[in-house]
């Protein structure tokens, strides 16, 4: 679980062997800035979920260099980053009670790490540690607002009781949710409207535990498509959002940015034709790029991937139609031809899903990709991922 | 790329963080004495393709723990197995010229490492650096059997002249195929017509050169259902194939397998509970079993993954219906009743395509699963794997 960059000598992007990944700083520079500007406007805590690029180089953008709130999917995560002196953390996912030595083994540590949580068995394991531990565990109620996997409806009967183990405790934080369906909101109407039933849900939820005698210090709430459609978070004091830094097709197909607002990519070679089946073959699979297909379910399906050359320019029509493990299809559509692209060839491949495309990697190869019709970019450094849970 | 075993502690399969990839080491000798039998009885060697589980210590299993023949998906395993000892290693992916310098440096090191191609562009480059660097390359050419991915059709009229130029630099060693059709292949019949196929397209292509004077010392031919399924491999030398080592959901779909032989497992945890839709939900999302979902495309989908015990017994009717980042869902079907499994509850899921899933973990914890109906294994040992390119 190395963090830190390995000094590897700067290349061009032809050189290293491929496939790789490569992050393009000045275009998730750019999508920092759009998410961090609209936070002020809307009066809220920015607070960064980390699990898409996994790395300390590139949470390193979100505030100047110095540490800042972050959201993350795993303790490998929220360990990374306590030691790398992050101190504001929240673990976004469920907490299994197993996982509890290991979350106040950084509380002690002097990390503020929460834990969320939707049923009173959680609670009662969260007082429990923490009783146990003399500690305070900070916990947030999980609540559901769109039916898409874990939480309480703000209305659940079970939701004061909860909170009340919780408070006895001295453990309660606050209420979090994520529209989860908001990637299938596909018209900014629809974003906006599941921004405003995400706000309410969560703002609801506080509001019944405050009208219980509780105390609700955060109301957190966010997606990526949610934290750019959003227009009024009143009574929300945080928005959380991960995949925004690097952007990927599937929140292209949604409107949430452009094509060329894509931070990240995977730089293939390619190694074969099939003229009779109109192919070109590269050493990019699944291996390189993840078994994600998430514009599938969008108007326009993307296959694994639309495909640009080494300088970030996308080629018209040319799309990763197929994947096995070491080897990417790409085919022409909409009765565009296909290129003219010898063996040896390197391009690079926009991905469906950032955040699994990204998992597929150890790390990023970093170009600076400011100048759309320039020479291909040299490769600025090597930035690690953590991985592993 | 560390690709020794680290001196775990041998702990419980309920001890360790989730989620984690476990290997049941009693089926997988089970699944290699098989295949191995197989081809004795076929009078081939038997090449396993180490990508799957792209571990030394699984490799170990297959001939006692000495080097065997293997195929490899990318240089990174070739050079992790030729540092381990391994000499005869065929790596299996269209050769990018740009990645000779690695090929030839293993030849340098004494490793007989072939390649393959399948165009005239790649075989003069690889003639061309074998002539330069004063060593033969030795390359194989790739027949297309069933219009899978790459290679020429065994009839191309350009397959003579790529044999002639990979002669002339005293590098021609022979040609290779892969039926990757026959994944797609539901009926015992039709898996061993795949099989007939793909030694047909071999041998043919054998034929061809051989009729135009040049020397076809390898036909290689193989995937896991055709090395199952073929009853007479006559002028084949050897087979091919990787994922029978721990199986999957897609190919015990196909019938090549039971449910009972699949080697490899995730154990994943409770976290919580939404009765109103049905729903478990586990710590366990794509992260950890890949988005792949091969089994959708056979009449019975599997969703995510079939779900077990600790000990591997499966539980009747249980799904992992779906999967985000870091969360699972489990649902029941066939009027299955959803079971009582409290928050804290360990698990074992088996996967659609033990490649993908493997490639989410960087090792595998060990249990000898012999006693279906014994206590929970211990583990044994974890095992690292190979990763990158």
């Amino acid at each position: 679980m190395s963090t830190t960059a390995p000094a590897t000598p700067v290349r061009d992007l032809a050189d290293p062997g491929t496939p790789f990944a490569v992050v393009d700083v000045h275009r998730a520079r750019r999508n920092i800035a759009r998410l961090a500007q609209r936070a002020d406007r809307l009066g809220v805590t920015l607070r960064p979920h980390v699990k898409t690029a996994k790395s300390l180089d590139v949470a390193a953008l979100l505030h100047d260099g110095t540490p800042c709130p972050v959201t993350v999917s795993t303790l490998a995560e929220a360990e990374a980053f306590a030691d790398a002196g992050y101190t504001d953390i929240t673990y976004a996912v469920g907490i299994d009670p197993h996982k509890l030595p290991r979350v106040i083994a950084l509380l002690r540590r002097g990390v503020t790490l929460r834990v969320l949580l939707d049923s009173t068995e959680q609670a009662t394991s969260v007082a429990d540690a923490a009783r146990e531990a003399g500690i305070a565990v900070p916990a947030q109620i999980e609540i559901d607002c769109d039916g898409h996997r874990g939480g309480l409806r703000p209305d659940a009967p079970g939701l004061v009781g909860i909170g009340r183990i919780l408070h006895e405790a001295g453990c309660l934080d606050g209420v979090l949710t994520h529209a989860g369906e908001s990637y299938f909101a596909h018209t900014a109407e629809e974003q906006r409207l599941a921004a405003k039933n995400e706000r309410d849900a969560a703002v609801a939820a506080a509001d019944t535990l405050r009208a219980a005698g509780l105390p609700v210090h955060i109301v957190s709430v966010g997606s990526t498509p949610t934290a750019h459609a959003a227009d009024d978070l009143t009574g929300v004091t945080e928005l959380r959002a991960g995949n925004y830094v690097f952007f990927d097709l599937v929140m292209a197909g949604l409107g949430v940015c452009d094509l060329d607002d894509l931070a990240l990519s995977v730089v293939v070679t390619v190694i074969g034709h099939r003229p009779e089946y109109g192919w070109i073959i590269t050493d990019g699979g699944w291996m390189a790029m993840s078994r994600d297909r998430g514009t599938s379910a969008q108007p326009q399906d993307q296959g694994y991937g639309l495909v640009a050359d080494l300088t970030g320019r996308l080629i018209p029509g040319l799309v990763m139609t197929g994947a096995s493990q070491e080897h990417g299809t790409l085919s022409a559509r909409d009765g565009a031809l296909l290129p003219d692209l010898p063996v040896g060839t390197r391009l690079r491949i926009l991905p469906n899903h950032a955040c699994a495309t990204a998992a597929q990697h150890h790390g990023y190869h970093v170009v600076d990709g400011g100048r759309p019709d320039g020479p291909t970019p040299a490769i600025q450094g090597v930035w690690n991922r953590v991985s592993g849970w």
